[in-house]
């Protein structure tokens, strides 16, 4: 596989970057996102209450998971991460940058979204520790009114991960009082176009969404708009496990997506179901896998 | 006792780290935090007025206990310590970095609490005066419109603590008016785990409350979700002493909570009667006696 | 050409300031500005829908235009420069340090686009990777409550820029709850009267409208406004070639305009038809050719 | 008198510090403040108009009588005493750091007073000048909505100020739209007492004032809170010798305050009377003289 | 004449200073400023339009001006100095560092003038090319809510500018939502003495204005306020050259104004015409000519 190097890697970090991309890709160009971001996003909402199971409770799941299953990347804020990653050392880690509770709702307030560590500090941890730091990410809530500081944000901290040869993955989300829909599929590939014009190596968007036509045609205006930034689609709330599987193979085979990011659907399983389910999503993601072959993998059989 | 120590803090800080960390603990693992920050954030209503004895009025009141009962640490602001302390230099200390009045209710607009000092000027003290400074702390209002500024704040000074080897204690209290029940046991778990992201080492909350269930065991939720970071009650207005201790050993023994941090109900007492309810809270929580026997060593017996 | 060197350039920077002077402007000293930058501005609003060719989609599209065009300078973001600048290094860029999506409407609050990057990243890059970078722009709304932090930020990119030998070209638009009519000619010369005070080389102004009178000459009070920092006008929506070049003359030729910043009326067109009408803007801009020569260029006659 | 030297100070400074607690207080350890910061405060109503002497049109009248009367020391904005110290060396000065018009009232807007300079300029002035700068002065409005502002700002400038071995003045004063009552005794003493948390050598309160009681003993709630950080009452508003000087010495001796802060009274009078009226004071203040024996001084005999 | 050079001016500083300050005094401790800076301040309104001559549409216009005129100082932002100084290398500049547009009006939010560039980067360019750059400008809005930010960075602009030999002129209006009477002579005065307090070498009123009394009279109290800051009158919109020169010699020998600084009133005139104005104001501000003795230079006879 070709790796591009973005303009913004120094030369001497060249061999670096393109070391972790192949290493998340597994040379595919593709990649799986496992997210656990959310003890911040959603509070405890993602990992106790009805039907959920006891595991998902305790944040090391998130991190037994990330080390026995197949995975591209592991998303977690620093904090969870300098408790957890010494015992977990071989996990690639993606450090999520900036996050916000969901308390304060788009109706109160547009979404903002602050950097709570910068890269400096990633790689600071990463040389003292040796923890498999790979990437950084960060959110964007484009049509906020506070987008310009996550933009600003979001730029530097692209433009600092490239220069320590760190990948950057930017979450992109149209959010706000302005925004009237945020599974519109043209609004998410303007979100897609705007965030390869800051430089991003994988844009995060939520799949979209219309009345009729399929979910996985309507992904493809945002991919080709994303360029050479890599476009994966998020996972969102739990769903029936095949129907996850074909839709994620039809977002890849049709809609052209370079990947996934999935969180709930993975930890809100106990830990051997979540091991299998990773496992098979990566199957289709980085393997070639077709939905059957992956139900099979999750199936154990 | 194993001290975990998080990645962020300097192999050559790790001795000084682990140090700190047995000597508030007391190498039980659970932490009795003598709060004394309630100058600012209650201004002085918890020190003067009907029902608080005269000794309370006096700042010099808190580092007396401090010095003359078993604690964990003390927890004061900078500016307090920096006048008091050299005469107290064998108080074990916890700076609050960021305070704010109780004047502006949430009702005229939502909470912050900004930083005051940062964990340089505190190094810089503790190394010019000798001063026994082991810790500091930083209160989150999740939920306030303002909550980015505190999580940044609370994230940079948890960075800073640990790099100079000094723990971390997070006050986190959901607030605001997007916060409907400051004390819903679920939400509470959704704060610890936010601040467990953070990388906290001890999170502070309140107590959760329903209106059946015992408290004891509502902080189950939280407890687990904060994983390795450990949770502390805070205690809370001044209550009936042996009510006070029952409760606290429930929270302990049932709930899970690794210790408490409790102001009033030490300082708003005469200074002997204060030592001696200071000490029973120790037994309870460091050196595992009941809340029995606890109850005699408060009573003098 | 006499280039006049600002006196900002230091003395060891002149003949880098000239050098670049002369090449954006072919020796001509006018300006044909290919603009880039609206996939953050409008999204994907301005490459994909009705009426626009499938090319314009993938924003590679536009460094296939600006690499076989004859054009003064391609603006975009860094970070689309970063991905596909080392594939097209000759091109000469203008780095667009500031940028804002178009979803929130001044009704709703005034803009606000805030720079996402700093002079001194893009000399990084430039000098990392020979990309060839030549000038920085940034986007000024006069007018709008915010309009001190653009002029701030501005006024700072300019110098920044002059000091390292790059131009600066400020896209000078009056908006906001307290702008009447944007199109205004007077209000126009005084953006443009304005942008000179802060020391630009060129400033970018949507051309004048009134009920009667022609456009071009409405350009020149705002053309003898800006004094020795020259003038060029924007492009605007997609309209007719014939009109479009005939108006592109008038502004120069009538109104006093230094050259045009067109980006629609080129990249909406298929690769072949966009390159010749670049040609054809290129041939009235630069070369001194009449708008019906141009027509022929296009036409590829 | 022993000087206690807080931990902040430096230990090579601390003999400088001592120095300057000594010669301001005149080793009583109370302090008579010269305020002189009202220009920017109330604008020019304190200096002209009905009832107000010619002398005081003339900001000089100010160093005139600071430097022919007892004084602890001038509190001055650094751009006034950069005008007029070189001719008037030998007075200690207090620099004022923050200050705001009268204009903007509260029912407007909160109350907010920006640091207009910061400590290091002031030590700059004072090497380069040889002028007598002994201590620096910042105003906090607790209650107002930027209190978190003024209150980091002012913990920053008693902390730099003690490393440069200057002494810290807080004029603390609850004010703004959560405040009913701004002279309620026990809100001031709790001003006080969040002070004192801040490291503040000395606070300036207004006195407090109910229906009934007196003056000064609404004041011993306040003394003692602010601990071992010491308390004057700021002068106020012009009044009649005699009975000032009565509620200054009731201020001292009942109160319990350890100076107060006199401007209007002092300013409002002619060059001759204003220097007798200011030695009466500090007779009181630092001599230990009665109110009777001060009143013979102000009135010359 | 002999000069006060203010503290805050290093001691290597000081006859750099004395020499800019009797340069633009002419030795006459009096100043005409020549005022260049409404092309921010109110767009084109000034240059272009019924009754203005077509000289005052091009910028150069100023330069001619000041480079032919006796003048003291010639007020400008930096951007558009660095455009024509090089060619105008021996006129005394003032750079204004601060402006704003007029179009956000005061009924729509309080004005808010930040800084453009700071005094460094003047300096710079001042080293760099030689041009003769002896002063710097800020304005203040006394009574908007943004007074704050003017107010600081007015304080750190004069700080920066003594400590590199730079005079200090700030522009001090009182205006917002607060400001009842933007002419009232007593507010006026409160102005010009806060800026005293800020250090300022002259500062730049409007002329107070009232129902009965003269104009020049008014001033007096503001001459008096402003104290060892001298005071110059700001020339205000165009009108009957003669009744301008009678006001200017009553502003300056019965209100003890110590010049002007006059704008409109030079620039709207063809150049010969503004030159032989300029000459006029200049006879009596600085050579102590008669109003009628001016008439007669600016008639040319």
């Amino acid at each position: 596989m070709k790796i591009l190097v973005p303009a913004d890697v120094p030369n001497d970090m060249s061999s670096v970057y393109e070391e972790h991309y192949k290493k998340v890709t597994h040379d595919s160009g593709r990649l799986l996102l496992f997210a656990g971001d959310q003890k911040i996003e959603h509070l405890n909402d993602d990992f106790y209450g009805e039907g959920i199971p006891k595991d998902d409770a305790d944040p090391e799941h998130l991190f037994k998971i990330a080390s026995k299953a197949n995975i591209g990347v592991f998303a977690a804020q620093l904090g969870l991460v300098t408790r957890y990653g010494k015992d977990y050392p071989d996990i690639p880690y993606l450090i999520k940058l900036n996050s916000k509770t969901h308390l304060v709702k788009t109706a109160q307030r547009d979404p903002l979204s602050k950097q709570l560590m910068g890269v400096s500090q990633v790689v600071e941890v990463k040389k003292n520790s040796g923890i498999n730091i790979v990437a950084v990410g960060f959110t964007i809530y484009y049509g906020s009114e506070f987008e310009h500081i996550m933009m600003s944000e979001a730029a530097a901290t692209i433009y600092e991960a490239h220069k320590n040869g760190l990948l950057a993955v930017i979450w992109a989300y149209p959010r706000g009082a302005a925004v009237k829909n945020e599974k519109d599929s043209h609004l998410i590939a303007g979100a897609a176009g705007a965030t390869a014009c800051l430089g991003a190596d994988f844009v995060k968007v939520n799949a979209p969404k219309d009345e009729s036509g399929s979910k996985a045609e309507l992904l493809k205006e945002a991919v080709v708009a994303a360029g050479r930034t890599k476009l994966v689609c998020a996972g969102g709330s739990s769903k029936e496990p095949k129907a996850f599987l074909q839709e994620l193979h039809d977002q890849i085979h049709i809609g052209g997506a370079s990947g996934n990011a999935t969180g709930r659907n993975i930890h809100q399983k106990p830990l051997d179901e979540a091991v299998r389910f990773t496992n098979a999503i990566y199957a289709i993601t980085v393997e070639g896998k077709t939905a059957e072959e992956a139900v099979k993998i999750y199936e154990g059989k």
